[in-house]
């Protein structure tokens, strides 16, 4: 059975203990949200010595299965107050289910000024070294740093100097298998929360630990075989995705009227052929080089949705160029250059910054009057106050709904402090069920409603329920640690549990795995409440209740009866 | 009786309703919450279109009653989220008894960026006049243009320059009998309301209203004489409060250890003989000119605490220079001087920001390392910032709270949002029950326990039960639209009941004046709740839970059972 370990930061001493049988199954979300449950005061300030930061893989991570090693951290959100739990993909879950950890627990006091660690996990143990050197470098020097340090076969998790300003809108940086920390845990500031407990990185060597391996090969094969046929004979991730990645969602942006323009003060955009999933796939094949239309993002991604951005030389510049921030970054500041959206996302990249919450508090900051929508050049030296940690930047990085206040704008895209992702939520009304009543604030991937059995995106009619449909399926991958796009090709969970059962010889069924979604959004839940939120809270902020999106001509409009048949927690395993 | 106009600030349409018979005691904050609780949806954006502004005087406002003229300002606070009410002194409540009014509240639509209003009020009605040139100016130099405009005779309630800017901190700035915009309604971002509705002044012209006549001339000189003999004959009010001012307090701070140094991170100050109540009093008296020890705020005082502190030519600096603000913008930013204390003072009252949450905010951004404690000239910059909305100014301007979380400061010295008022809540243990749990926020006016039959204020041992009994206490002054200082010279409110009885010839009781202040609390923490508090919210920032005050040893225990018991509304009638 796998590990999970316990490491006070602070001493450097740590404690190994293996999972019990009964919670074999349980990883990713479900494990973190678990131990945060457990561990967490849920009074405590985030970026006090209470919280925790708990790295959970799923149950087949360290194989290499298609979409099965995302990580999941989890902690208390310094920007929403809430529970919360934030995946990436890259190889970081893919090492842990290598060296058999299902959890790493970071917990510890409040890190001394300049004092910084990283700490080293590999068979022979913990270590906890100087990471000094690390500070004040941004994410793709430090990846490189580490990758000299200690050896290429490593994967890492890492923050950046946003992260060490403590601003609440920090990434976690997680290596891809070419070692850039491209992929992020982006969301509610579980980067600030690493910095609080001085740690600058975590680096996983799973040398001499191979792959995990199947206990039943045949079946193994057979059922991969399955899943490869799906995904390759699935329109949306074999063409779609593996095509255009996620920024094949702009045209549907653009046509349903969802897309954020001028910090979501209309929904659609007048350039967005500029920047739509054939543009970028279009920009990158012209360009050659280093681009890549399409990129696994960790071993064994059949998917493959994401990319590399070449600049016009075609060298490296960024990866992946992902719906949300071209989103973020360009219809909502009034952008629609892909090379501008490309480089303001480089420099989040860099300094290890939401790229959600850092282009709404740009958006924000344009509609306070900042800057011009459309003024790239506004747009690149906000990013870079960001980066340089000014006052404007640590405001910005402190996310939309702070800089909204202290700018006094009325029009801040926030639910539960958190900013929404690339989806107007006037349009698309699971997603504004879901931003206002998740766990997690505004997120589009704790449950999404493009693909919900719903009449009409911009009515209300159904939306609560097709939300928590979409908030319980999520969760399944997420506590899976899969990617869930894997769910656009499976008809349901059977085929994961045959291959849980082909690697693990354990018997699993969909039904386990949905009740255990079920429990976690429960647990999460309760901490929440705990927390200090209550219904009122589960709302999005009040322009979005009271002026048109006037691509639309709806507001949000769900009825308080839905959101309150949603949040009640006897209903989510019907 | 006295009527209430209902404005629409948009239009310039107003309703008269004449309060009911039965309503006739219902003034001051149990007037304002009770229309902010009837009127506004709790979830509303504080500074959107369903927010109101309530302006209620008390029952004895237009007398010239020792006093009896504070004017309390109400709607949903920007800065807490709760239902707030502030008050103040000066002469505009005064006016408004005259004028036969008990409330004027504003409604009306978000203001349009540039159109601003002046209301002015008189015998003839209500007018909403243009008052675009007041925007931008100082409150001095409005106070002025108000007087030119209208005349000598007047009084107002103004926004400054901070409020115009929508920083969550803007106060609203009240006249003095020598019209200067001298008293405040500093806290919870009151002024940020009046802006939100585009309200530069409201200007009351009391012309052919003469002071409010008793109905019982005999009567009420007896009752008028036994007050002003205790008034006299009480060492607080006739010697502490007349001679020193608030200030007096600096040197109780001092021995108990509950001045705010340094942010909060000490409760002894080196120099705090340079800045007490002596300190004070000696240099307005060896300056003379201007400098006045002891001013009344309102017509009729005696209580007189409030001075008039000069500069070193005598000329006016400032009015009055209170414990508050001595403390806040004092030995929090480790400064011993009393003409920078003033200076500061000075720009924040021109500016029209709260003195205790912009003193706090400059105190954590010391702390964040922007400058050193004890750095002058630092904080007088940082304070010119503010007036100059600048980021950094519109960030301070957002209070301690906000500054904290942008600046990653963990020692917030704030409660629901708002910055601890001159005490720390580890050194005076009732004040910490009262600071977490008022629905006001951080608040000492709203229950404070310095004179509380407690055995020790480092002890947290009948601590809650005190805040109790000072919460409903202080709440009977505030719903009267009396100062709570004459409570220190009075046995009891049966005087109150007399002078009542003296002016309009009706029979009141001190158990129906207790009443309403228990309703009005019950009314206030209903709002709240449906705001979304809970016990989660009654407990100040972590660190004073967490980290010892070094100069006293304690931090901040009060048991959860105590809390609980103190919110408990079935016991508020104990």
């Amino acid at each position: 059975m796998p590990k999970i370990i316990t490491l006070h930061v602070g001493t450097g001493k740590y404690q190994e203990e293996q999972i019990a049988d009964d919670q074999f199954l349980t990883g990713g979300r479900a494990l973190s949200s678990q131990l945060v449950a457990q561990i967490v005061p849920p009074e405590a300030d985030a970026l006090g010595p209470d919280n925790i930061l708990a790295f959970c893989c799923g149950v087949l991570a360290g194989t290499t299965i298609t979409n099965a090693n995302r990580i999941s951290v989890g902690g208390k959100s310094p920007l929403t107050g809430t529970i919360k739990e934030s995946n990436a993909g890259g190889t970081f879950a893919y090492h842990m289910g290598r060296l058999g950890i299902r959890s790493i627990i970071c917990e510890g006091p409040l890190a001394e000024k300049d004092v910084w660690k990283v700490i080293h996990i590999s068979t022979k143990g913990v270590k906890v070294e100087d990471g000094t050197d690390l500070a004040g470098s941004g994410c793709y020097d430090k990846s490189e740093m580490l990758t000299k340090r200690f050896g290429k076969g490593i994967s890492f998790a890492i923050i950046g100097p946003v992260a060490e300003q403590l601003m609440r809108t920090a990434a976690i940086a997680v290596s891809d298998p070419q070692n850039r920390p491209s992929r992020f845990c982006g969301r509610g500031g579980m980067g600030a929360v690493m910095a609080s407990k001085g740690i600058q990185a975590i680096v996983l060597d799973p040398s001499d630990t191979p792959p995990v391996q199947p206990q039943d090969k045949e079946r193994f094969k057979a059922a991969s075989r399955t899943i490869a046929e799906l995904v390759n004979n699935t329109p949306q991730t074999a063409k779609v995705f593996r095509k255009y990645g996620t920024a094949a969602m702009i045209d549907v942006g653009q046509g349903l009227g969802f897309l954020p323009v001028n910090n979501f003060t209309r929904g659609r955009f007048e350039q967005s052929e500029q920047i739509n999933g054939q543009a970028l796939y279009d920009t990158i094949s012209a360009r050659g080089g280093e681009g890549k239309t399409s990129h696994a993002c960790m071993p064994g991604c059949l998917v493959k949705c994401s990319n590399i951005y070449p600049d016009k030389e075609g060298k490296y510049l960024v990866s992946p160029l992902e719906y949300e921030t071209i989103g973020l970054m360009g219809p909502n500041l009034g952008i629609g250059d892909l090379d501008v959206i490309a480089e303001l996302n480089y420099i989040a990249n860099d300094c290890g910054v939401d790229t959600v919450d850092s282009g709404a508090a740009i958006g924000v900051a344009m509609q306070a009057g900042l800057a011009e929508f459309g003024d790239s050049a506004a747009a690149l030296s906000m990013m870079k106050e960001i980066r340089q940690s000014t006052i404007l930047g640590k405001l910005l990085g402190s996310g939309a709904e702070t800089t909204a206040k202290v700018l006094g704008v009325y029009q801040a895209p926030t639910a539960k402090g958190q900013a929404f992702p690339a989806y107007d939520p006037r349009a698309m009304k699971g997603l504004a069920a879901t931003y206002a009543t998740s766990p997690m604030g505004a997120d589009h991937t704790a449950g999404h409603t493009i693909r919900s059995a719903v009449d009409d995106h911009h009515g209300f009619k159904g939306q609560a329920a097709a939300s928590r449909l979409a908030q319980v399926g999520t969760l399944q991958w997420d506590s899976l640690g899969f990617c869930y796009f894997l769910g656009t090709a499976l008809p349901d969970l059977s085929l994961l549990c045959e291959i849980i059962k082909a690697i693990h010889d354990k018997e699993v069924t969909p039904a386990q795995i949905r009740a255990m979604a079920v429990e976690t959004l429960k647990t999460e839940r309760d901490f929440n409440r705990k927390a200090g939120f209550g219904p009122a809270h589960d709302r999005l902020n009040e322009y979005f209740h009271k002026v048109k999106n006037p691509d639309t001509g709806t507001v949000c409009d769900i009825p308080t009866a839905d959101i309150t048949d949603l949040m009640d927690d006897n209903k989510l395993a019907d």
